[in-house]
């Protein structure tokens, strides 16, 4: 039965890959039917007598939401039908019925601002002991003091109701919704649609309630509330279905490819949510090597595996989330550490836990550095030379190679050159030959420059060998010191070093 | 291994069923030590060179706490090893430790006013359009102007501030905890120490700490994030000990009772947390019957059960919390809704669901009416009767009985007197018989008071069987009539209806 599932999912995933629509609908069985686009579906689109069955009236599921807000929240009812038809409701309206009706939502339950002002005068005109706010660390004895006053509890009450006061009316429809069973998964769909309404138009109003419903989110999502699950072969065709659909970094090919994923020598761990059952919300793909892999081919089609007990590496592939409406909310990095601590556990002689990342930046970083430094030198006159020979600290020139490097590099390129190899490739063999003598430095960068666009030195070795000590210091310098607001300039980069990573690159030159 | 272990702990059981403390500790094997009541673990304790190993500092455990709170929140980490120290040195802290450290992160980690008063100033200082607000149910159209205008962002972002400033700073430290494994069982830990303190004495800080502990204990147990999970006879021995120990109604007398209870004919289901494995922070026990039970010993004793497809009833005869931390977090309305959801999806021919339940408070309510009725009767002057015969609708005097239940329980009375049994207690005989002559109804409340009260009425049959169809008539009374504030008067049918009964009692005289 697993297999026969699996296997006709394969079929489609190869059947057409290029269609997203088409694919998304393939892949992800359980989703419900992608609305029509552009649909329109308007307030009145229930007095339109050509509605089909599937189509739904935007006015009753306004309805059905309204009719949830007027239930006190201690009278919460898990089994609440009118929930559930509201789910389906939504599930059933066009994109366009879904704008309208989250639109509603953002502004007719918003924040009671009125009340808020009215707690916030009240608070303001009632006397603050001025010792008992931000630095209060040592005034346990004044604290007493007030507290025997009753003073105290006055400014608790008022804090609790402006608390309440200013959440949003419609937190309460949300915490309903996520105790109902299914609701979660209800809430990320709205977030995900809310996210892809946000990237065509910026209104605040959505803009407030995404951020709201993510915060959320995080709560409920809290790591503590999650369940970490070994997938294993033994696991069921449906929930080892949507590894299949998910995997989003490197794709699972057919059903060797994943039953060797999930066999000897790897693991595959998820977070689990009891309210999204059989459906890791995200997963991550470990394999344990004997050494750090050089290349993703290694991972994915060595044979036959490393025996688990001589392996000294994990090596952590692959990860990947489910819910597009959990995007920006961080569970990556909960599981991983919850994975690694695991293994360590499990596993002692496994010392090394790395990563086989792509550094999507490097090279935007590094093409235009080095054209801006050929551009600054051959600009440079003598007065310019003079300048920095006093040392004033320009900071517009720098040596970005090593003399060591350039030296490398030289003779790389010259003994390539002589190879005959190089003959594919336009090259201006004589400039770079006759320049040579006056500044070798200077025309190195060039070099360098031409061949990294060139793209033509990671088909040889002769030139791979040449600039890979040079390639691997400026990576090193380019993810270590390069930052942005404090953070890693390079993304991915920045991913790991929040996630633990102390050290997060093994260059891949090949 | 399994039996072993129970049959140890049921022996535990059954040697000190007394002793509160040495119950506890054998029941709850997994509880840490209680610290020692009242022992002085001050500020200084740590300088005290009679500290025994065991003995944890307090000035130690509050500088984890403190480095806790250095830790920006985003950098949270599941694996801190900081928390899990702090973990383990609360538990070795006295009670007068807790209490300090408590006290502690009430005062010093508390909401920062200044910080507040200064976001609540610029708040009111902004111009609010008065339509956008409480009331503003159609304003679409208005709301489009001031979104364009970026108004509405401003006060988005106020809004947000304020949500942010008005969270007390201890708040992240509870984030925290229930991110780090363990840190949930901890948090309920430290609300029921804070409940045992705010007993003896109220403190408004701490008072302000507990309630905004429960709030996020609520958010953190939604019922979404729990899993119902059927207890059997093949779960772990450490789950089942757990049953056992924390079966507060009908405790479990030995392998034998509790086999029986997970067993043909009988259900139990449990709330599980992934975060607090293998412990059900709720349980349920149902009986399946072919008919409303009544008696407890019949559910408890009855051999051999009911075949299961001969049953018609449910009977959820027992419902046991098993955290004192999450007293007041209403786990159990959920829980007997989805088992009852459950039942009924899988066992369709059962159509009557109840619960066996005493009612505390129906004796307490009528013998006080009884005394009442009677000392006023007594008083009765012929002026009043006058007065009240001519309809003044007085509330001091009201017909408890109705004539023919008056009639039953005096026939009954005088054939139980006839009989001979009632010899055992000290009956004025002399005097109802005499008085019954001038006013018998006036009589039958001083006799229904005296069987009540002796308790002599439950062990006659013909005294029962007089007395049942005004205690029932009069039970619905109590129990559907009797309000305080707009809930039952009876805390047990309080829960009950609160839980979505329509009716729930069904009367034991026996």
């Amino acid at each position: 039965m697993k297999n026969k599932r699996l296997a006709i999912l394969m079929r489609a995933r190869m059947a057409s890959p290029t269609h997203p629509v088409h694919r998304q609908q393939l892949l992800r069985p359980d989703l419900p039917p992608l609305p029509p686009q552009g649909a329109t579906c308007s307030g009145d689109a229930d007095d339109d007598g050509s509605n089909t069955a599937r189509r739904v009236s935007l006015k009753d599921v306004k309805e059905l939401m309204r009719a949830s807000f007027s239930i006190p929240t201690d009278k919460t009812d898990p089994m609440d039908t009118n929930l559930e038809e509201f789910s389906q409701a939504y599930l059933g309206l066009s994109q366009e019925g879904r704008r309208e009706l989250l639109l509603g939502l953002a502004r007719d339950y918003d924040v009671d601002r009125a009340r808020v002002c009215e707690l916030m005068r009240q608070y303001l005109s009632v006397e603050l002991p001025h010792s008992v706010g931000a630095d209060a660390v040592h005034v346990n004895q004044e604290y007493r003091v007030l507290e025997d006053g009753g003073i105290l509890a006055v400014f608790y009450r008022m804090e609790r109701n402006l608390r309440d006061a200013l959440k949003p009316t419609y937190a309460g429809f949300f915490e309903r919704l996520n105790a109902h069973p299914g609701g979660l998964k209800l809430l990320t769909v709205l977030r995900a649609d809310l996210l892809s309404l946000l990237a065509k138009e910026n209104v605040p109003s959505l803009r407030a309630l995404e951020t709201y419903l993510k915060e959320k989110l995080i709560t409920w999502l809290s790591p503590a509330s999650l369940e970490l699950h070994q997938i294993t072969w033994d696991d069921s065709a449906s929930l080892l279905e949507k590894i299949v659909a998910y995997e989003a970094v490197h794709p699972i090919r057919n059903l060797l490819d994943l039953k060797r994923r999930l066999s000897e020598g790897r693991r595959c761990f998820g977070y689990l949510h009891p309210a999204i059952p059989g459906e890791p919300l995200i997963f991550i793909e470990v394999a344990l090597l004997k050494d750090v892999a050089t290349s993703i081919q290694e991972v994915l089609w060595d044979s036959p595996p490393t025996p688990e007990f001589e392996a000294t590496c994990a090596l952590l592939y692959s990860i990947s989330a489910t819910q597009p409406g959990l995007s920006g909310i961080n569970l990556g990095k909960f599981l991983i550490k919850r994975v690694i601590h695991l293994l360590r556990r499990d596993m002692p002689h496994i010392s090394t836990f790395a990563t086989l990342s792509p550094i999507p930046g490097y090279m935007h970083w590094l093409l235009p550095k080095l054209a801006s430094q050929i551009k600054l030198s051959k600009s440079e006159t003598e007065d310019m030379k003079h300048f920095l020979e006093k040392g004033s600290g320009s900071n517009f020139i720098e040596d970005l190679l090593l003399p060591e490097e350039k030296e490398m590099i030289l003779s790389g390129y010259l003994k390539w050159l002589q190879s005959g190899t190089a003959s594919e490739i336009e090259f201006d063999k004589s400039e770079c030959m006759d320049t040579r003598e006056h500044d070798p430095g200077k025309d190195v960068l060039e070099i360098m420059y031409k061949l990294l666009t060139s793209r033509e030195w990671n088909k040889s070795d002769i030139l791979s060998e040449a600039l890979k000590p040079s390639l691997l210091r400026l990576c090193a310098r380019y993810l270590l010191k390069e930052k942005k607001r404090g953070k890693a300039f390079d993304v991915v980069a920045n991913f790991h070093l929040q996630n633990g990573s102390s050290w997060c690159f093994g260059l891949l030159l090949a």
